[in-house]
């Protein structure tokens, strides 16, 4: 069933996936489950884009949408699953649909995503993997529409492309994505209250949290390692939980000399969902995979059981053999 | 004195700049005290620029230049004062040449900058306040020149735009920044490792004076004012100090629902440089006033004599009068 559906997406590209938008009516935008900038910017502006041009449209989120994207994230009308148009935007797979999938899933009339690890879940699908964000492709869309672009539709493009660059800073950003920006720029979009918004405001509780595993935290291997731990103690003291901790990781790897940032974030009574940041020449998925997970080059995860010290242990001596290779490297160098 | 040499500033536009960084030669350019990346990104830029066209040049800065500049920051030889040119790159006042004031206070043939607080010291300005760096306008004075641009001026140039403006987050962003930075993105700049030497690498000592002072910090006025306290004795105790604090007065305002962040770093056994970060409709600088300092709507800071709480007593009580301020002028809207 599956792999029927695989063969049968349909991979569109830009002038054509704007021709299907064009086309339908009816549409009702999913995004993804733990919704982010990028997913909930991209979905509005798609549903304002289609609103421009005379469509009924709405768009529906697996989860409450939190408040701080209420600037561009408005409740929008109810569209009848009957005779409508489904669209996914930013959602790389079924999964991620969360609470939507009984209803949606396998009834995805056209997907539009920038992630290269896409299941192709969708009847058809718009995907470009060199984009910095699913924004970048809709503006793309929207220009290739010849659709009038109004400021909130500017402000949730800008949202979704500031956020999964992090504000222009990583790697995924190119000429491209910066040229977008200064179109943007020509509306009343507010951008540093935005970027303000998305990037600097942090809750009570995130602030006391970081403080809490900050005093836990611990240094390894002459200071090349930075170990968080994100106890179950630390979570329910707190009131910090899912999305709001994802921030952690980032500070595992922001300390001066630090090669590896390991985050250990307590998931049940003997389990640790294990986050490592990794500065070249380390490979966090290589390391990740001796533990039973995987991911990318610089960010991996593994799910790994035991008690602390021990999942401590495990890591640890994952992360020093690593050490120990590269360290092995550079003295043949030498 | 200084009024005849306000009078004597000449104002140069793009154009007639450019004319006279052709014409001239023998540069000494100068960089202010406690360099960021904006000054020392100009400046290189413009000496990699001024070589590029046979020009003899080099770059002098009052102070070490940090080690997370090298990408950019080469030693340069020596240029005599005799025949010399000297341009000074995003210095506002005289007195921020630091150490090199004594040689060159007077002796400034051009200065280049972005502040519209310049007190046009030099012989010749070109100041473009709406710049969002001076990066900004040497990447446009560099294309009036019509000089081949490198990958090591690229990165520079790059470097002023993204420190100046917290990577493209802050209200001074332009259409027009971005757009450099998308023609930036054309070179082999690596922009995501600069980015994250700029902006996510934090020294142990500095991870360490942070957690210090949120576990002494206080909220306020219905948790409206979060209070950091930046003693000598932490100081003392992480070996943190001078710039390396900037960064604190911008956690005093991270937190959702504060609208007033106060900074209090103890400077002498009962002095405090007090640093205020507000949101509107609060002004930073009114209650800066009643304390004695200024500064801008959002930032602004004062020198306060006393004891740690004779000092926070003060504070506090000009931050609940605007507070109360605002509440009465919010009854009158109801």
């Amino acid at each position: 069933m599956k792999n029927d559906k695989n063969i049968g997406c349909n991979e569109l590209n830009l002038k054509q996936t704007a021709s299907y938008l064009r086309k339908h009516n009816n549409y009702i935008i999913l995004t993804h489950a733990s919704p982010d900038g990028d997913t909930l910017g991209s979905a509005y502006a798609l549903y304002y884009a289609l609103n421009e041009i005379g469509k009924t449209a709405c768009v529906l989120c697996p989860d409450v949408i939190p408040k701080k994207y209420d600037y561009f994230a408005r409740k929008t009308d109810h569209v009848s699953m009957e005779n409508s148009t489904v669209i996914a935007v930013d959602i790389a797979t079924e999964a991620l649909l969360g609470g939507l999938k009984d209803e949606f899933a396998g009834k995805i009339n056209l997907c539009i995503d920038h992630h290269i690890s896409n299941t192709r879940y969708a009847e058809n699908l718009y995907l470009d993997a060199s984009a910095a964000a699913t924004a970048q492709s809709m503006y793309e869309l929207i220009e290739q529409m010849k659709v009038n672009i109004n400021d909130i539709t500017a402000k949730a493009l800008y949202t979704g492309l500031a956020t999964d660059t992090g504000c222009f800073k990583y790697a995924n950003v190119t000429e491209k994505t910066h040229l977008i920006a200064a179109e943007l720029y020509k509306f009343n979009i507010d951008a540093a209250e935005i970027n303000r918004l998305m990037f600097d405001t942090k809750s009570k509780k995130l602030i006391k949290l970081e403080q809490m595993v900050l005093s836990k935290s611990e240094f390894h291997f002459d200071d090349r390692c930075f170990l968080l731990p994100v106890t179950a103690e630390m979570q329910e003291e707190t009131g910090c939980s899912g999305t709001e901790l994802e921030g952690i990781a980032v500070i595992s790897r922001s300390v001066e000399g630090v090669m590896v940032g390991i985050t250990m974030k307590q998931t049940d009574m003997e389990e640790f969902k294990v986050s490592l940041r990794t500065y070249p020449p380390l490979d966090a998925s290589a390391i990740c995979n001796k533990l039973g997970g995987g991911g990318h080059v610089a960010a991996a995860g593994a799910t790994v059981k035991g008690t602390y010290e021990e999942v401590k242990a495990r890591v640890l001596k994952a992360v020093g053999e690593a050490l120990e290779e590269v360290d092995a490297g550079s003295d043949s160098v030498r």
